[in-house]
């Protein structure tokens, strides 16, 4: 799994049938900077997730990748590779906090 | 999953049985900008996606990856790690429209 | 999937028992060339794949990865993560050839 | 797998249900240094592992990915992608200790 | 899959049961060098991965990931996504050999 920032939102109203009302988001994910130990550094990667946590923008969240994606009762049946499954409160690194949802040492 | 581009077309006759008669498409997955965050930007990869939603060249379509590309009607038996499961409509992005089928926005 | 080279073989008389007899083929995987668009270029990655198709170096292969790869009649049992489905005849891009066997637009 | 060094901790409360009271690592790869192969090197990357082991921060890890993630006792049912399966004692290579659990030959 | 170099091994006492007794060694992939095609050159990357055939250090293998990993008789019920299945006795390329067991054409 990883952390990643909620940036956006996909629209696809054509999609295979069984993919129809899930909610698309697009997701970048975070990884701990390498001389700044304290803050969550973007990877400029992006990904998009099926929500089943009534995740929002701008929200760092728990992505899943793969097989496991489908594992949540609301991915089970999909043909989805990727699923935001939690929403991340707070990031610790090497005793500090590097992130939380609270507004305490984001980036 | 991630956002792609269709950009062209792989033609094998000669393939394992089962493949027969699937439509195989070239894709570059696109990211959002990492400077200009109102525009999507290719990541240069290039991918081979059987369709399953009608694709055509030029059009930005959301692809899934992995053993979940089988989890289609039209893919369930396949050897395929890559499928078009839905056409884009819009991408939108820290509020702004990054993407829209019908002209706004795009590169 | 993507479209690899056959660059080489591998040789490998001690393998765990049901890979006994598999030819395993070198693949480089190409992509679209992102300032020149009529060529594929190589992205300098090596993979070994097992051959489905009778395939032979030099020619362009559709290659499968993962699960996936163990879905053709000859890889079911496997331990395989990567095969040739396919032998390339043609990738068109952006309404022009940028591959042929017959010799056309090659690198 | 790959061998990692704990660096902090997830904290997620509002998460999908099967995952409640499941602690989350944060995870970064090592490699064997390039040019001094005496070292273990991050690669910079960060992943959300499953701790199955009872691992701490700062101690170094055998991290395993995809569905074969959720092949233990503690992640069976779960929607992960990662899991921490082992403490690593020491590493060798090339004749040598690059890593040791006691303290020798860390980087 | 593909050709990697048995660069070192893995003490982990303290594991998932399941793990108990299984031999883990260090990994690095090769590839076929870019401009220089007679030899075969590191990728920098670490893997962990089971051993099955009795690989021993500074020997070229046969590496699969995933969950092929699992499809051996040595791994089936592992949390493993990485397993060496072959140990390589010579690598051809573009006609000529780039990797001999008998020390013809090694980096």
């Amino acid at each position: 799994m990883f952390v990643g920032k909620v940036t956006g939102q996909v629209i696809a109203t054509k999609k295979t049938d069984v993919m129809t009302g899930r909610k698309l988001l697009l997701v970048e994910p975070y990884v701990l900077g390498r001389e700044n130990r304290e803050t969550l550094k973007t990877t400029g990667r992006t990904f998009v997730a099926v929500d089943t946590v009534g995740a929002g923008e701008g929200e760092f969240v728990l992505v899943v990748q793969g097989s496991s994606a489908r594992l949540t009762p609301e991915t089970k049946p999909l043909p989805v590779d990727c699923a935001i499954v939690g929403i991340v409160d707070s990031v610790r690194a090497e005793n500090r906090c590097v992130y939380s949802k609270d507004g305490v040492a984001d980036e």
